[in-house]
C-alpha cells in the first residue's frame, strides 16, 4: 500500500506504448471522486527543466494548490522538446482531466526517461483506458509504483501513520529514480498522498522541508535532472493534523523513498552513510559530507573496500568549510583511523571486514564547532559505467 | 630539455628508496651557482594541505620570493603527516641547502603519493647524492623529469622561446600529474625556470595568470589535492623581458604540461574539450563548460562514444548559469546535433566518427551573451576505478 493507503485516492498503472519493450509506462494517482484537493510540488532547479515540470508548476500556480490527479509517464523524459514538449504535457493533463472530470490545470505531470527524444504523441490515444482502469488499494497502487520505473530494478514504495487523540491519519507514497540522484534531487519522481487536512501553503511548506531532509541528503553521481518532481496531494478525509505531527510523517515517508532509491542506485555494490560531526554549522557539516560522498576517488575506494582516508581528509580540505587538518578525525565504522590529521593505530583487520560490507559508515569530527550533517552515498564500480556509457 | 634549458640552473634525479621498487624518487633543481634568484609558487587551495606546500609558502615568504633550489620527492605525500611530517620537509630543504650553499629557507620543497604515511625519514641519508650529482644538460632535466613521476605513463617537459630585439630568453618545464586534476589544480606538481631577469612580485603575478589559464582549465576528476604546486625560478641570465612576452610564454609552458597531463590521465581513453560560448561572462562559460566536463554521466557518454547531448544539456541547465533552454545549442566535433534546446537532424554516421576518436570536441553556445570558455575533459571507464579502487 503507498499512494493509495491514504483514504480518498485511487491509482492505476498501465502500458501505453512509450516503452518500446512494451512494459508498463503511465501510473495515474487521483482523488476518488475526483474533486481538487490541496497539493504541493517540489521541483528541480535545473534551469534546462522539462515540459512536465514546466507544466506542473504552471498548473500549480492557475489551481492556487489544489489537484485532483496526477499522471506519470516513464520512458521519455520529454525535455529539451520544445514546444511541441509542452502541448505533450498539456494533452496528457487534459486526457487524464477529462477521465476524472476535472479541470486540465487541475491534474499534475511527471515524466522520465530519456532526454531530447520527442514525445510520442501516438500515443496518447490509449491513456484513456488507464484512467478508467483507477481502482482504490494495494494492487492498484502497485501497478502505479511499476510503471514509473525505468532503470530501477525494485518499485520503492513508503507508508507512515499520525496517530492522535484516537483520530489517525496516514501518508503513502511511491518513487523511482536510480541515477542522478544529486542535491536538488535528480531524475527522481515521488508522488504522495494523505488523508490529513491541511492547507494548501502548510502543505507546500512541510514538503520543501522534507525534501530537503531526504531527498536532498542523498546522492548517486551529483548530476540534477532536468525532471525531478516530488508531488504530495492531501483528501482531508481524516481531518486535521497539526503541521509538524503531519510533517514529521511526510518526512519519513520521503527519507525511506530515498533511502530505498540510494539501496537501488545503478550499478552499485555499496551504500555509504558519509557523517560529519563538529562543523562550523549543521549547513558546513553537510557540504562537508557532501564533498566526501560525491568525490570520485572515495567512491573508487569504497568500490575496492580501501580504507584509504586521506582522501576523505583531502576532501573535507577542499569542501570550502572551516578546517583545521589537526583537529580532523576520521573512523570507518566506528573505528578511528585518523585523529589529530595524522593516522591513527587501529585494528585494521575490524576496518577491513567493515569495508568489506554493503553499508559502510565514515564519520568525520571537525573538530571546530557543533554542526553536524549526513548524507547517503553509494560507490563508483564497473556497474555504474556499464549502465550509463550508451544509451542505446 | 626542460628545466635545464634555461641559462643558470642545473638539476639531477635519483632514487633514494622512498619507492618500495627503487625507482627514482628525488628531483633536484637548483641554480648553477647556488644563488638565490626569484621565484614564484602557486599553490593547493586544499586546507589539508600538505606539509611541503606548508614549508614551501613559507619559505618564499621569509625569503622575499628567492630561491637557489627545488627538491621534489615521489612515493610519499608527506600529507596528513602532522608535525614529523614539517620536519622531514624542512630537514630535506636543510639538506640540499648545504649542498648548493644556500640558506635553508631558499630551498623550496614538492612532494607527491599517498596521503597519511609517515614519511621514511631514514631515507634523507641518501639525499645528499643526488644533489652532487646535479648537472647542466638534457639527461640531467630528464632523470628529474622522471623522478617525479607517479601513476604518470610518460614524463611530462615543455619549452618555449621568448626572442626580442635580437635577444632570446627561454622557459622550460617539468610536471607530473595523472589524476585528481580539477579546478585549483590538483595532485599535480610543476617546475619551471626562465633565465628572464624579473622581479618576484611581476614573477608571482604572471605564473599565477599563467596558472589559471592552464592547468586550472583541466580537470580529471573534480578532486583537488593536498599537494598542488607550480613553482617558477628566473636567473635573470638572459637579462629583462617584457612581463607580456614572459608572461605569454610561462603560459604556452603551462598549458603544455596541463595538456600532457591529461592525455596521460590514470585510465581515460578520451580527451575532450568542452567549449562553452555565448555565455553571460567569461566566468560562466567557464563554470558551465567545468559542469559539462566533471559530470559523471557525460563522461561515461565519452566512454561509451554515445552522442547523447541531453546530458550536456542537463549539465548546462544545472550550471548556476545564465541559461534558456531554448537559446541553447550543442555540437560534436562541429556538427550541430541539438539547436534551440531541442534535437536537430544531423548526419548520425559523421557525429559517431567522430565520438569513436580519442579527441572530442563538444561545443556549446548558450546565445545569451559573448562569454566563452574551455575545459578539457577526460572520459570516465573501468580503467580509472581500476586504477584507483585500491592503493595497495
Amino acid at each position: 500500500m503507498s499512494v493509495t493507503a491514504a483514504r480518498g485516492f485511487v491509482a492505476a498503472g498501465g502500458a501505453v506504448g512509450i516503452k518500446a519493450d512494451g512494459s508498463s509506462d503511465v501510473a495515474i494517482v487521483a482523488t476518488a471522486d475526483g474533486r481538487a484537493v490541496p497539493a504541493a510540488g517540489v521541483f528541480t532547479e535545473n534551469r534546462a527543466s522539462a515540459a512536465p515540470v514546466r507544466v506542473s508548476r504552471e498548473h500549480l500556480g492557475k489551481s492556487a494548490g489544489r489537484a485532483a490527479a496526477v499522471v506519470c509517464t516513464s520512458g521519455n523524459a520529454n525535455a529539451a522538446t520544445g514546444p511541441a514538449g509542452i502541448r505533450a504535457a498539456e494533452e496528457l493533463c487534459a486526457l487524464v482531466a477529462s477521465g476524472v472530470r476535472a479541470a486540465p490545470h487541475e491534474v499534475l505531470v511527471c515524466q522520465t526517461g530519456l532526454i531530447g527524444i520527442p514525445f510520442p504523441f501516438e500515443v496518447l490515444g490509449k491513456v484513456g483506458a488507464v484512467v478508467r482502469a483507477r481502482a482504490p488499494g494495494e494492487d492498484a497502487a502497485r501497478a502505479a509504483a511499476e510503471a514509473i520505473m525505468t532503470t530501477d530494478t525494485v518499485r520503492k514504495e513508503a507508508l507512515a501513520h499520525v496517530e492522535l487523540d484516537g483520530s489517525r491519519c496516514t501518508v503513502g507514497g511511491m518513487a523511482k529514480g536510480a541515477a542522478m540522484l544529486a542535491p536538488h534531487m535528480a531524475t527522481m519522481l515521488a508522488v504522495l498522498t494523505t488523508d490529513a487536512e491541511v492547507a494548501p501553503p502548510t502543505l507546500h511548506a512541510l514538503l520543501r522541508d522534507a525534501v530537503d531532509a531526504s531527498f536532498n541528503r542523498v546522492t548517486v553521481d551529483g548530476c540534477t535532472s532536468t525532471n525531478d518532481t516530488v508531488l504530495l496531494l492531501a483528501s482531508g478525509e481524516a481531518g486535521p493534523m497539526p503541521a509538524d505531527r503531519l510533517g514529521a510523517a511526510v518526512a519519513e515517508v520521503c527519507r525511506s523513498l530515498a533511502a530505498q532509491m540510494v539501496a537501488d542506485a545503478e550499478g552499485a555494490t555499496k551504500v555509504a552513510r558519509v557523517v560529519v560531526t563538529g562543523a562550523a554549522s549543521d549547513a558546513e557539516a553537510h557540504a562537508a559530507a557532501r564533498k566526501v560522498a560525491t568525490s570520485l576517488l572515495v567512491k573508487c575506494s569504497l568500490n575496492g573496500a580501501d580504507p584509504y582516508w586521506g582522501r576523505v581528509v583531502s576532501e573535507l580540505g577542499a569542501a570550502g568549510v572551516a578546517f583545521e587538518l589537526d583537529r580532523t578525525s576520521v573512523s570507518y565504522g566506528g573505528i578511528v583511523v585518523c585523529e589529530h590529521g595524522v593516522a591513527a593505530l587501529h585494528d585494521t583487520e575490524a576496518v577491513a571486514s567493515h569495508m568489506a560490507g554493503r553499508a559502510v559508515e565514515i564519520s568525520c569530527s571537525l573538530g571546530i564547532g557543533s554542526g553536524e550533517g549526513a548524507v547517503l552515498a553509494t560507490d563508483l564500480g564497473h556497474g555504474y559505467i556499464d549502465e550509463n556509457r550508451t544509451t542505446s
